[in-house]
């Protein structure tokens, strides 16, 4: 493949929303290499995809599927919350952003958080954010992003 | 008031969630202790809380009100995401959280945090999560928090 053919290739890389064919497409092999998800049924996985679904814009899972290879090689959420402060406003909260290992420096990352971030502002969001590690800082503050608080957790198991 | 009467009171100090009529206990005067909040309608407010309550479990904002006062003294929100990593895990959010600057050292803070972490825990989640200062480090670590990450932010207005 010429470079010119090449570059055709990564401008058919659209994002797009989650779709229930996406199982057979690798995207729990993708969300693999950020964390734990190891036994998703065809059930549990129709089940969480309507779940999610009936928030409609409220919650949207994104992914970049490669044309050439069919599989998804990004994927990111997006989910709106309410609130009183802020004269009721509204918050984009980013989550489980990931690029597949094999298909880095191609900005499909960049992409991706485009996507999300272009959803929250279109849902009339007054900020989005998400957390994420320190050494992946460097690569949101490129996204437009500055660093604020910092996450706490509790683990329940 | 003697000191067994003073530990009534506190005693008697319950964790509730939100009620429509919380808007004229203080409830968005609290709110304006933490950041911009400064022009809610009647209607507005109706309209948010119907909003979230359509979530039902998902979204829950609770409140402290002061027995005595009947002010709104306390605040917090927690709202439940579903994922599909950890094996279609749920993750539960903590927002918003606020002790009347009037209030302070009764362990309200402590007891709000308690009530939004176990129903996180109730639903089913796996972790709970919040954003804070570096100031309120310490606070979150006694109530069981770990810090993991930073969070990230993008403005919109």
């Amino acid at each position: 493949m010429d470079s010119s053919n090449s570059l055709i290739g990564e401008l058919k890389l659209q994002v797009r929303k989650l779709e229930k064919s996406d199982k057979s497409k690798g995207f729990i092999e993708l969300l693999q290499q950020l964390t734990v998800c190891d036994s998703i049924s065809e059930k549990e996985f129709e089940e969480r995809f309507q779940e999610i679904n009936s928030y409609g814009n409220d919650h949207v899972v994104c992914v970049i599927e490669d044309d050439q290879s069919g599989k998804i090689i990004a994927t990111g959420s997006v989910f709106i919350e309410r609130k009183f402060i802020r004269n009721c406003g509204k918050v984009g909260h980013i989550e489980d952003v990931v690029v597949d290992s094999t298909a880095r420096e191609r900005q499909l990352g960049k992409k991706i958080i485009g996507f999300l971030t272009d959803h929250a502002h279109s849902m009339g969001c007054y900020k989005v954010i998400l957390d994420c590690s320190i050494e992946n800082k460097a690569f949101y503050e490129k996204c437009g992003f500055k660093q604020k608080e910092i996450q706490m957790v509790k683990y329940f198991s």
